[in-house]
């Protein structure tokens, strides 16, 4: 492409409303332009970068045997009022009016749809498994869309759909898909990590999240220092070794007036926060019984509590929520910030760390008061102990291999298996090997075709701006002429490499604006990117050379030009 | 593809709702599904189709230097309400609300997006001229959506908007475009025309529709014999020929009781429909006064009026518009079937033809009584002749090169001299070579997707199904086993065509359900569309050949099987 018949829309200011670093960048690339809240122009440079997105995916989909289709945006009210989701889903599903005044919503996911459509299509177990995508326009009416196309309204996604009679065979798919994805994001040439996720109500293994890794995460992914380990924190098992030390401090009742926060106490008494205990109250169902309860959970004070964990206690409601400070007040006679575990009416959680502490101080049940010295079973009753925790860099991992770090991602891709969810609600059923009715099982593959963009920037960039990987480069290698309106040597040779490259298959951009400074050109081909930049001046040229730079590492080197197309085609291969 | 792992849903009963051939047969090849009225479900297919068109479309437009881009399917009211168009819009554009209430519509097309977005974008003539395209899914929120795909509510289109700041520059990328347009359909293998259109405002010359031609279109195109006249019959000027005859009879009041249509006078007095005029009171108004009046257009009684040629009258009201039958009787003092043109108080505009014929009937403004043997000037004055008929089979050619035919036409492109419209309305303004800001003028260039494929269909099937041009051919060649479970050397063969074909850049469609019998898989690969097809059996085998069939020409012949290759190749590229 010549940059003369190119929209080039790079920008030296900031946008005041773009706040993390791909958002930032993608306005002043020029790869996006907003429109209204959470809706976005790609302009021409951004949706280069989205095909390639969207070619590699389909080829792995192709590859692993999912066939391609296409379903609408626009979907009727009555398939989600079958599944159930019409009432369900919240706000973000944008329920609309036709001119005759029929219900329809701009679909968010195509379960519905899909089944709707297989319950008609597939009749036997001879067409199955099957398993169908699409890379097609979603719409998700977000309350306050930010971030960009990292979290806006209008996004691409590739979503599959498999349907199956039985869990081998959905399993099967599912592992497929996991390799599909495991190839996609290879070849997008990302650091990213296949994560264990919370999918509710089948269980950990039967879901797994695509993390694209980048500070600016908003998820927390724990790592074993091994490599066997892999899981979003909400799914990470604590591990918690060692032994309780021996009691060696009285148990006292002491004043802590105004001192309300694990960090007042802590500092008032000159310890860690990690020798306070908190105990926090949560609602509940007592299981046998069935009367409502308040649960108390008791964890060590520099640990967060791990709602995920907490709502799967069998006594505990979920969604998981918290007492009020009323409720607290009526059901223990003191405010929350001096509670403690000693004594209570309700049941005693207390998480495997904090069952190992010793010495330590706790709220009193008393307001102004907590105990110092405290140990279990000596001076409290301890009762039973579960996981409760976020694990915390330096915890061993779950899987034995040394211990765990945490780092953040994006969740880019999610591979879920449904079970029969909605196969069951909207009677989509085959004929089985006996010849009789059997409702099929379904696996789920979503892939952020948009947001790829978005945590490719996140991971890639540096102050001069983005750092495509090769596969995802609007451009592979950009060519700057030094002067070229003074130079017919110049535009010659720049003419020769434009064509030897497109020739060659490579995907030049020549910077052919003939009186562009310099400077402008480089800074532009750095702020869009462009992985290798060759620049071609008068004197190189007298010595029979150009300067190549590349995006990310910086380095610079003089190739005879004859060579530069091999040193290219050897860079971009790998 | 192997047929085993693809999703044929071949089906042989026609649904009821299908009414033309198209819709029939996307049905029953299994190429789309019914999701809801006016939205469909595209089978992989029936998707392998579309994304033909689209890779075709986007060659080619980038080919003409257009750029691509992707513009959302939601956009802000407030971009509408700038251009005037969220009032003027009719019930097709679907306006939606909100979490937040706020107005959003479903894109029915894009020209206030585009328009905002280059308004900011493109800051000085040098970036011009400038063309953007998006292939995109749009809505319109059809009445009555019918026809399957050829008028859905949801649909996809390519849409190209350019700019420019001079006429002479639009007519440049307008005249590109046209010549891409036909390169597009010249590659799709579809005999179509492109159609001089009516575009109101600005003139014949700056719109052009592309048709496909096939006998269920909804367009009437008139050709000349000669070659050189084409135009959609709205916009084909009648010449008439010849002299008016002298009269030979005498101009009597006759009494019709009863006789109120051409039908009724022409049996009543046994001569032609075109030996009737016959009078239509419309509404107009008076171009020096400004005052309303009727107008009275007088046709032969077998021409039919031309809306637009009757719109373009500067005393005709636009829309065209008939006074009712009070208005007439109120007018004239006599009903709709006895009006004629002697004597009217309004003014009389009479088409070319009519202004021609002699010793005609016509009514008497009397209700129950015609005039017969009435000739112009001797028995009623004859004021402004215009041309206001619709041409027919037969006419003259405008160019003067033979005569006119009519074909029916479906249009699926729609290319469009826009001016300012837009660009006046929503400020898009650039600064000129002289420093000063100067409003853009734009063209756009419409190309339904979608619709191209119900269009290749209609023109394109036999009773056995669908007839793919090469190009759209979703697979372009089957290979057919006969009893394949039967014979190993069948098997081994057409694994090796399989695998040869797709070596050497062809799709083909394996039909390899072991058991599947022949005359249900060629049934199939026919309704399909395939346009080749290689049979391979046993005894052909012996003798080292195969059967070719030909799905156009129903051709069969036998083809050594080491040459079977190279006949497709040969066929295919031609």
């Amino acid at each position: 492409m010549r940059a003369s018949r190119f929209l080039i829309a790079t920008q030296k200011e900031t946008p005041a409303d773009a706040v993390i670093i791909s958002h930032k960048l993608m306005l002043r690339a020029g790869l996006i332009r907003k429109m209204a809240a959470g809706l976005y122009n790609w302009l021409p440079l951004g949706l280069r970068v989205l095909r390639k997105v969207e070619a590699i995916v389909r080829q792995e989909m192709d590859r692993a045997g999912a066939q391609e289709m296409l379903m609408p945006v626009v979907q009727p009210a009555e398939l989600w009022q079958e599944s159930g989701r019409w009432e369900q889903y919240g706000g973000e599903l944008l329920r609309i009016k036709d001119r005759h005044t029929n219900d329809f919503c701009l679909g968010p996911t195509h379960e519905e749809v899909i089944t709707d459509l297989i319950r008609v299509e597939v009749k036997s177990y001879k067409q199955l498994p099957a398993n169908f995508y699409q890379i097609q326009t979603k719409f998700r009416d977000e309350t306050r869309p930010r971030f960009g196309v990292m979290r806006s309204r209008e996004f691409i996604m590739k979503d599959a759909y498999s349907f199956h009679l039985s869990q081998e065979s959905l399993q099967q798919s599912y592992d497929d898909m996991y390799k599909a994805y495991s190839a996609i994001f290879d070849r997008f040439g990302l650091d990213y990590r296949a994560v264990a996720a919370d999918n509710g109500s089948i269980g950990g293994t039967a879901s797994h999240e695509f993390h694209v890794l980048a500070d600016s995460g908003e998820d927390d992914i724990a790592f074993s220092s091994g490599g066997e380990f892999v899981a979003n924190i909400e799914l990470a098992e604590a591990i918690s070794v060692g032994e309780r030390a021996a009691a060696t401090e009285a148990f006292t009742e002491v004043a802590t007036p105004g001192a309300r926060t694990v960090d007042d106490v802590a500092k008032l008494f000159e310890v860690e926060n990690s020798q306070v205990l908190k105990t926090l109250i949560v609602k509940g169902v007592n299981p046998e019984t069935e009367e409502e309860t308040l649960v108390a959970l008791v964890l060590r004070g520099d640990h967060e509590l791990n709602d995920v964990k907490a709502e799967k206690l069998d006594i505990v409601s979920e969604p998981l929520t918290f007492a009020s400070d009323e409720e607290v007040k009526a059901a223990v006679g003191a405010s929350p910030g001096s509670i403690g575990p000693k004594g209570l009416s309700m049941p005693v959680i207390v998480d495997r760390a904090a069952a190992l502490s010793a010495d330590f101080l706790c709220g009193a049940n008393k307001n102004g008061y907590h105990f110092s010295g405290a140990n279990w079973e000596r001076d409290i009753e301890l009762g039973r102990v579960e996981d409760l925790r976020n694990v915390v860099a330096g915890d061993p991992s779950p899987a034995g291999d040394g211990v765990l770090d945490i780092k953040r991602g994006i969740e880019v891709g999610h591979i879920f298996q449904l079970g029969d969810k909605y196969s069951k609600a909207m009677n989509a059923t085959v004929l089985d090997e006996n010849g009789k009715q059997a409702t099929m099982i379904m696996g789920c593959y979503g892939l952020g075709v948009t947001r790829v963009v978005a945590a490719a920037i996140e991971q890639n960039h540096d102050d001069n701006g983005i750092i495509w990987p090769d596969a995802l480069a609007p451009f592979n290698v950009a060519i700057v002429p030094i002067n070229m309106h003074k130079s017919e040597a110049v535009a010659q040779q720049c003419e020769q490499f434009y064509q030897d490259f497109t020739d060659a298959g490579l995907e030049p951009l020549f910077m052919d604006e003939a009186k562009a400074r310099l400077g402008v050109m480089l800074a532009d081909v750095e702020l869009m990117g462009l992985p290798h930049v060759i620049i071609v001046g008068d004197r190189g040229l007298e010595s029979g050379v150009v300067e190549y730079k590349n995006r990310r590492t910086g380095e610079k080197q003089e190739i005879a030009k004859d060579q530069v197309l091999a040193h290219l085609q050897s860079l971009i291969a790998n």
